[in-house]
């Protein structure tokens, strides 16, 4: 399994501003990211307020931002981080169907969702499900729903339809370009997952569909998930001056710590949560 | 006099993005800076760790950063701030021998000046001054020593020359050109101001030179002069989430808050107490 000394969780201006500093003070690190074209940032019109970066496009700073990071050699790796697991010595990251070992853990996953669909907490484990190359197996020739709500559930519901689950896909409007033909789609956005011990169906806008199990496939995993002891105030990631959330070894940057959600603000706690996490492994 | 929505004491980083954000934000911005070449970041050899910032010398960023702000039409004033006194209102801002009334002030002055010189803090406005150009006139016919730290103290020291007062500059080594030929130099680093109820002379490297007046020329002023009861911790200024310091309508960014001393660090904080002060100053 590979080691790294970092891993940022995260490839906004945070995350990319951690890698950026932790590499510069030789620490590995990797950087997780899912598809940076479904942020909010990608499709800011114009920037304007970013001392030292002339006015441009939201599209045009990211990509200069990510150049600048994979110049410098940092591994990002495509797709979403289910959990981060405290271990003796570090952290195991599970990354879809992967798993990562790490010394310490920088949070720069962006605005914290809002609450949860209504029984998403509550059966997650028990039909409920994040990851389709994970626990997709388990739903052969099943009936499940897919909750697309970023470009990479038009993969995974193409996968289990593939292994022969029986698939209903469940969108908000986006562009579902890929999606396997055959598999029928229901608009909606109101959505709860129903059941008692385990997933019975899945409500969408007051229709009921059955079923017995559920992925929902979002750009970023609900931070309570992710780490299920990490201190949240008022709704965001609880962090002192140097970055530090209340779980030694992890540090958190940018939109998940708090408002405002700007740019210049996510690029400075990125610096300062990676100066803190390499004064943390340099203190081992 | 002229009245400003916000007074950003210091030219850095911090200060500078505070003032874009603040403009950004439709604020009006007086921004009070001293010689910014006689920065540590204006001599850094080259900066490689500013997400969205291809690498370049300290001098080449700051130069850079002054034209964006230059080009929104924000006023930078050259001087420094000798005081910030709370008013009813807001504040009165002595700068040089200008006074300016501003809504809410940002500082971001830097890394904050340790210990003064003995007796510099005890004998304040006993003889011991910041400004020529403001107290210069009390010491006409008068013997004053005038320690120079900052380019600005040669053009200090000759106007006291040339209002007749009998003045020694104290140097720490620095370039004087430009300096009244007639005026003699002492070389020396250690400093003390001696007398009890005013100014009886200066010590310096262990040598006693007589005298009524003692003029320090540094180019910020300690922010324990600046704004008496302003609250330090750890010995930085102290500040909450939003950037606020304990005096209301007063925040602050940048190396005056705390380490890292970095430039990623700076931006963000001056863009975070910028919109810090903008809700402040919506909610009057």
């Amino acid at each position: 399994m590979e080691r790294s000394d970092i891993a940022i969780v995260g490839g906004g201006p945070a995350g990319l501003s951690a890698a950026l500093n932790a590499s510069v003070r030789n620490k590995s690190v990797r950087l997780f990211s899912s598809d940076y074209r479904e942020t909010g940032l990608y499709k800011a019109e114009w920037l304007e307020n970013i001392l030292g970066v002339p006015g441009m496009t939201g599209a045009d700073y990211l990509e200069h931002c990510i150049g600048q990071v994979k110049e410098r050699g940092i591994a990002i790796t495509s797709g979403r981080v289910l959990s981060v697991m405290p271990m003796t010595d570090g952290f195991m990251l599970s990354v879809g169907a992967d798993v990562y070992s790490v010394r310490a853990v920088i949070l720069a996953s962006g605005i914290i969702q809002k609450a949860a669909f209504p029984g998403e907490q509550e059966l997650l484990g028990k039909g409920v499900s994040y990851c389709a190359t994970c626990d997709g197996m388990l739903y052969r020739k099943k009936t499940v729903c897919v909750v697309i709500r970023a470009a990479e559930g038009i993969h995974e519901a193409n996968y289990l339809h593939e292994i022969g689950s029986t698939v209903t896909v469940i969108s908000d409007g986006r562009d579902l370009a890929g999606l396997n033909e055959a598999i029928p789609v229901v608009m909606g956005k109101r959505i709860a997952v129903l059941g008692e011990s385990a997933v019975e169906g899945l409500q969408v806008d007051g229709e009921t569909i059955p079923c017995q199990g559920v992925f929902i496939l979002r750009s970023t995993i609900a931070l309570s998930s992710l780490l299920p002891n990490l201190e949240l105030v008022d709704g965001h990631v609880g962090v002192d001056r140097d970055m530090q959330t209340n779980i030694p070894g992890v540090f958190a940057a940018g939109d998940c710590t708090g408002r405002p959600y700007q740019v210049s603000k996510a690029v400075g706690e990125g610096q300062v949560a990676a100066l803190g996490a390499v004064e943390y492994l340099d203190k081992l």
